[in-house]
């Protein structure tokens, strides 16, 4: 019913034509990383600069970058800058100095597995270098190859997830998976990319997604920067909408996913993915392969970061809710894979996914 | 399984001992309307006062005043308003004079009932004064009986809703249904209270209720003003916090409840009872049977206001989302009467309503 429809001439032509994917949040420039501040979204459109991997790792936790591809690129690049600071100041010492960058860049964030995908990669072709040569240029390779690779999976999962809609449906995201939360076009968003350019998709309505408004502040945006038409709600109006049948699949990325196939993603997914079941709305989860870790077995397992109460009490740094109140503020939820209709990865789409499934995809757990 | 328990001796000197009861958002003080100003609480504390009909139904209409009961209350005194204008401006032609002030309160706001029901009740007392007789004095004794049945109303449901409540329970609210909503005390907020009071419920965990924070602004700041502990969450955690099984029932208030015992209540209710039937908590809707409208076969013929997109695009009046962005948002949604447990009415309770509980409960449609 809803296995991949390959894209026709016609559609490969309008990809072709309208290239969707302008906006990049992570850029290494003249010798340093740069950051858009997504903080500062969508009033202000401001880069900050970095030369050193504690004020990357920083800037993680603050949420200058957000978004696990996206999280991992900059890591990467975190270490590229360890790296140039300890060869310059520790000499041939130097990769025993970095390694107290690469537990800080580490320590970050604690749910999306991008981050630790892309640092255990940086450490492998770190240990491969000769502690006499410069490694600047190799990381910085391996860092851009992170990046690169990155893009490509995006737009294999673009075709990919699109390949799964009908013509004429309206989709519902959450959150922000687009350019500014990847190296570039997006997941779950580049999904609707293509699928808008294709003429498969002809509405998307984004959650606001309370409690940092990622939909309302970035998907909004960088939908509006490429001429598609978006509609916000608030979380509560989602079951609202379903229910009125015109959405046909529910689109969201993943920070990480278990050998179950349960999927880690911001906090109103799950709850979302309980919404489409009951309505008989498709859930397609889109994610490359570095958010799968293989190594956990269940959902359960997945560390589930818990932030500062103000992020709920105050909006835009004004104070919302009445003093003396409390706060929860899980930054993420599980779905288990049991709700999940279609698993979308730049290896392919697995359709109900499940140990096995997973297994399938991954191979020996790489 | 959770039928009523009535509450024993102890609860009772709990109840009585501790008043929950001071807060009063519709006022006649002085020979005016007086409106506690609820677009500036918590950070404010403001009276407005009114002596015209019309400035009245502005008020409802901006949200000054909010939740079914209290706008029922707020109306019918605009109506003791309107008749002093009249009479005094428009001699023994008064009550022609009124209709136009009637029909502009009527126009307020579409969804809850209770605004329609004050002004019918009012109408009738109306009726019933003679032309040559300042109508002040009767039609302020009515306002003040409708606002009096309320609170005691309120009282009665806190009470038979608590009874429903296992001790050592936490429970779920969403948006605010507390003395602010009503003529005090309130509906599903004053069976928190008065489970809270009785010792029943050990933790209120409250929805912020996007987009105009009614959780995070209204309800938290009544809680705590009565040294009840309460938790914010934002919508989207809500199946989460379900998901952890100590939520025992989701409590919630009612805009209009159908023949068929639909519930209208505000935009995020009908997502809640789905994900509360999804988990195995419990769904308790608590409403005065000034809110049932037996007219209405069912909950698809209620009307659904609509609010303006700005309410969802910017945050205390600063613009939030990106430029460009639209909004749908829908104030209220409708939950089936299949997703609720219990229908709490001062007239009694009512397990699992459908249309021959609810002919039961209103009798001949009154």
């Amino acid at each position: 019913m809803y296995a991949p429809q390959p894209f026709g001439c016609r559609e490969r032509l309008l990809m072709t034509l309208l290239d969707h994917d302008r906006i990049r949040a992570v850029v290494w420039r003249d010798g340093s990383l740069e950051l858009l501040d997504q903080r500062r979204l969508p009033q202000c459109e401001a880069f900050l600069r970095f030369n050193e991997a504690p004020a990357v790792a920083q800037a993680i936790r603050n949420m200058v970058v957000r978004g696990a591809p996206a999280i991992g690129i900059a890591a990467a690049y975190g270490v590229v800058l360890a790296a140039r600071h300890a060869f310059a100041t520790h000499g041939d010492d130097w990769q025993a100095a970095v390694r107290g960058d690469l537990q800080c860049l580490a320590a970050a964030r604690p749910t999306a597995v991008n981050l630790f995908w892309a640092l255990a990669r940086m450490q492998r072709c770190l240990d491969a270098l000769a502690p006499n040569v410069d490694p600047l240029l190799a990381l910085l390779a391996e860092a851009d190859a992170i990046l690169a690779e990155d893009i490509a999976a995006n737009r294999r999962m673009g075709e990919l997830g699109a390949g799964l809609i009908d013509a004429g449906s309206a989709v519902l995201t959450h959150c922000n998976t687009g350019s500014l939360a990847t190296g570039g076009f997006g997941t779950a968003l580049g999904v609707i990319r293509a699928g808008w350019t294709a003429g498969r998709i002809e509405a998307v309505f984004a959650d606001e997604t309370r409690p940092w408004l990622q939909g309302a502040r970035l998907t909004a945006w960088e939908l509006t920067q490429d001429d598609i038409p978006v509609t916000l709600l608030a979380e509560g109006a989602a079951a609202h909408l379903l229910r009125q049948g015109r959405v046909r699949w529910v689109i969201v990325g993943a920070d990480r996913i278990t050998a179950d196939g349960s999927v880690a993603n911001k906090i109103g997914t799950y709850g979302l993915a309980i919404l489409a079941r009951y309505h008989g709305v498709k859930f397609m989860v889109v994610a490359p392969s570095s958010t799968v870790d293989m190594a956990l077995a269940s959902g359960d397992e997945i560390p589930i970061e818990q932030r500062a109460a103000d992020e709920l009490l105050s909006v835009g740094g004004a104070r919302v809710a009445a003093d003396g109140a409390g706060a929860w503020n899980p930054s993420f939820d599980v779905t288990p894979a049991a709700l999940i209709d279609a698993l979308v990865t730049e290896r392919g789409v697995v359709l109900q996914p499940d140990r096995a499934k997973m297994q399938a995809l991954m191979g020996d757990g790489v």
